[in-house]
């Protein structure tokens, strides 16, 4: 970690990586701005919080963050969170409400620098792809319908009520709401090989289909003004936004109003982390940079408390403005400052315009995001070749649209660590051969080999810990017990990374069960950390006549008198072994 | 598993097993009958309940159990765990708190029995040795204080009390008490060497040490008859107990009631299962025969409902007793239909005369009993040998005092987990070389190998899946940027026992990454079941021109172009690597 990375590459910055980033920085602001101000909405606040968010927020980041591309601001996931953790306190747009956001930014923030700060970067792993897919897909669909009210101007929808949906719409508004969806589904689909039949240059191309959302809201923006639809037709308008910069605001302490959004906290810190992770390794990884899990922590906890003192709703690494980024050509996190400068422009001289923006236009950029969320690929993939992750992601999927978010991911988490122990508690065990001449042993229910007489090698396929020492026991006291004309039992430790204390006083018991039945138990392949542990116990003594061997090898050279093999060559016997 | 297992040995029974089995049973009886008062006591129940607990029960066990001299009836450990469930709801003696633990009996009963039939036996492995072990130390503790009144004549103790004991000591009752501890002690140590020194014959010896508790509340009650010590001297007496056998109860269902003592329920069934299992397997350990853990669940847990059917507390395998029944010749269990009519017959005409007995005889039985649940060598061992586990045994054992037995073993059993999953979650990995000129590869930290240009062999001891994936990509692609003559990276898979969905996937990654670096990536001793999964999805495609192979050796040779290691042989660098 550094106490400031961006000091790193700035004494080496040129004037040629100076007009890529502001080129860069200048496209993804296009983007940001519309985008931050749907997230706004689909948060239940008013948009000029996502712009306040895209100020600070990404110029800390640019400071303290180790990613040189991500793009921080407000995201779809974490601001449905938001809406989720306010909506169950206050009524959303309520002035306690949009405080409550501040603190919000003020808890995933501490979270994120204090997890940074004690290197805890590693948690991001407990939260395994299948949960997190299970749970950006429930994410999606949640946000999807939760827009359908700004996009179809219907009223107050509840799951319940869906099937009023029909009934319900406003017909100006959808008019809005669809066609927005078909421009930028249309643009996006078509838009460059349109743009290549007018004769528009390559490099062009891009970065007109790119300008699309904004151009909606400006040209929406128009019609509704021209046309007078807001008063004439009903269809709703984003109103006044005030122009300026936001006002410093520091979060009210309110022990009560602080443990409630506690959870929530926890759970946007956990998700805007492992996105922001995820996206910043996708990007370094095309240019052979680092990214460092606990430099992320600070650069993102900073970035939110700088949200939460400039009236900034929680903030992560987005994923679509972060591509723009990179593919317009940012090099480094100046990019990021060129767009937060231009975002205060906006916020400062053109909120006024925003007053006729349809509510409809932001819904339709949140709904076309968000499609790009869904994810079917993992549910197939985790279904073909782990059936114990497709079940992580499904019970994700349904307990996020069930009990809400934070259980949901909580119940993902733990289940998905269910699972792994469930499996290590039932370790697979193999009795193994000698493969032809060669000095390598392997099951010798899946491979042409040969055994011993006497010498019974069992390897077994796990760590030796609490909870599978009674099956380890069992089963190999069930083999030796099948087995009447075998005197030594060779256990091979090849994959045997910890032996834990229960396990150790398993192994002792085991010794002697083993020598009243006429059996010598030993060891090989232990490995040297196991070992040097075993050593410190008088579990060797024990095991005398026993002994420990390095490899396999080894043992059956010495245990069968350095005879060469009288057993016979053994066909695999069948097929499935586990 | 077996409907009825006593069928599987009644027909081989012989008339010299019987001779056997009724002298064990007598002699069990002989200490049964206080234990099960004094037991009651500290359930906060009258004396009778103990005594009923012990006819049924062992009866059913008899017949479900796969145990032959396993000896059931209340111990110590759960009677304690009763008063605390039954205590946070009504008074101690109340008609109500009695009911209450028929109650009990019923739902723990229920709830094996039901584990036994969908064959959860093992998730008695989830409960480690150190954790039990913090478990039973805090609960003897516990178990000691709460005896303290009894056997002191003291009034209410508290833990915040504990300094204004000596003030409160009632004098006849605490010689009577502590007079009781010294013979028990004194008897036990020294019992044998004195019965020796007075010509009695050695097997008599043994026998009449066995009956010191038996006398003890024999020749307590008479004295304090005699001298009328409780009318006198205010020495608390049992009273009357009910003569006759139980009446037949049926727990009474009330929703909130069961729901209360549920958690208590689920903690008896789970300590009592993993206690009786563990003596059990001890005892037929040393005749060679077999326990079958989920047979263990079924027979426990009829024990149970039969308890709850004929007003006993909850029942399990007690040690000292089982140990009795096994030293005294049982066979089989006759034995513990032998004691069970014993002390029906006891509690049918010898009640009445124990209306004298005091309570602080039955609390001395109580101290005496519990001293030998101390352990400090768990701890000395774990501390030596897994500080991991230590620190288990400790926080489960604090807890168990702070928070409750319940919460201290939920505490105990989650943290054990915890630890081992963040074990897990970062991975010991090993560059490894060739051992002379053997076919065996190890450690370069630990071992004079040889390793080979242009190839750096990894073994990576750990399954890989969620937790520990991003270490393992870190770690590899660093080890292959510190090596830039590295043209093939020979991923070792003999210790990984399983790569799940997220693990796949970040070896897909991995792939990439190493292939625009100009590095192979090639994988060797993948295991059977592991390779199976693998082939479900396209990844050996995807490492392609990187290869699966059998062994190291044969990887190895096939990269290094068959020639003679051109590498020199290495010194072992240092001693610790993990």
């Amino acid at each position: 970690m550094h106490p400031l990375p961006i000091t790193q590459w700035l004494g080496r910055y040129t004037r040629e990586s100076f007009g890529s980033d502001v080129v860069a920085g200048v496209i993804t602001a296009t983007l940001l701005i519309p985008q931050a101000m749907a997230y706004s909405q689909l948060a239940g606040l008013p948009p000029q919080i996502g712009l306040y968010a895209s100020m600070l927020p990404p110029v800390l980041y640019a400071l303290f963050g180790s990613s040189t591309t991500l793009a921080v601001g407000p995201v779809a996931v974490a601001s449905i969170m938001v809406a989720a953790a306010l909506g169950s306190i206050w009524t959303p747009g309520s002035p306690e409400y949009v405080a409550g956001a501040f603190i919000l930014s003020f808890l995933v923030g501490g979270l994120l620098l204090l997890m940074g700060l004690v290197r805890l970067g590693v948690v991001a792993n407990f939260l395994s792809h299948p949960v997190l897919s299970g749970f950006t897909n429930a994410a999606a669909l949640v946000i999807l319908v939760s827009q359908l009210e700004p996009l179809l101007g219907t009223g107050d929808l509840t799951w319940q009520r869906l099937g009023e949906l029909a009934a319900g719409i406003h017909l100006p508004t959808a008019a809005v709401g669809v066609g927005a969806v078909l421009v930028l589904v249309l643009v996006a689909r078509y838009g460059a090989r349109w743009l290549a039949a007018l004769g528009v240059a390559p490099r062009l191309r891009g970065l007109l289909t790119r300008l699309t959302p904004l151009l909606l809201v400006a040209g929406g923006t128009a019609a509704v003004w021209a046309f007078d639809l807001h008063a004439r037709a009903g269809v709703a308008v984003v109103g006044e936004i005030p122009a300026g910069l936001p006002a410093l605001t520091l979060p009210a302490f309110d022990l009560e109003i602080w443990t409630r959004l506690f959870g929530a906290a926890v759970a946007i810190a956990l998700v805007s982390f492992v996105e922001s992770l995820s996206i910043a390794k996708v990007l370094a990884a095309r240019r052979r940079e680092k990214i460092d899990a606990n430099q992320e922590l600070v650069g993102l906890g900073v970035a939110n408390l700088g949200a939460a003192l400039t009236s900034g709703s929680p903030v992560c690494g987005g994923f679509s403005r972060s591509v723009v980024n990179f593919e317009a050509g940012a090099r480094t996190q100046v990019a990021a400052i060129v767009t937060a400068s231009l975002i205060a422009l906006a916020a400062l001289f053109f909120t006024p315009l925003l007053f006729h923006l349809p509510v409809a236009i932001l819904a339709a950029i949140v709904v076309v995001s968000v499609t790009s969320l869904f994810d079917l690929r993992t549910l197939t993939l985790c279904w073909r070749y782990n059936p114990a992750d497709a079940v992580a992601l499904l019970a994700t999927f349904v307990a996020v649209l069930v009990a809400g978010i934070e259980v949901g991911i909580a119940l993902g988490v733990v289940l998905s660590l269910l699972l792994f122990l469930w499996r290590t508690s039932q370790p697979h065990m193999a009795v193994v051969g000698r493969v032809g001449r060669t000095e390598h042993f392997r099951n010798v229910e899946r491979h042409r080999v040969t055994t011993y007489p006497g010498i019974l090698a069992v390897r077994v396929d796990e760590s030796l810990y609490f909870a599978n020492t009674q099956a380890l026991e069992q089963r190999l006291l069930n083999a030796v017990a099948e087995r009447p004309e075998v005197e030594h039992l060779l256990l091979i430790c090849n994959a045997v990374n910890l032996i834990d204390t229960s396990a150790l006083e398993t192994l002792e018991d085991l010794i002697e069960e083993l020598r009243n039945a006429g059996v010598t138990l030993h060891l090989a392949e232990v490995k040297g950390p196991v070992r040097d542990r075993l050593e410190r116990t008088d579990l060797l003594d024990k095991l005398a006549p026993g002994r420990v061997f390095l490899s396999t090898h080894e043992a059956i050279e010495a245990l069968s008198g350095r005879t060469p093999p009288s057993g016979t060559e053994q066909p695999p016997r069948r097929r499935e072994s586990q």
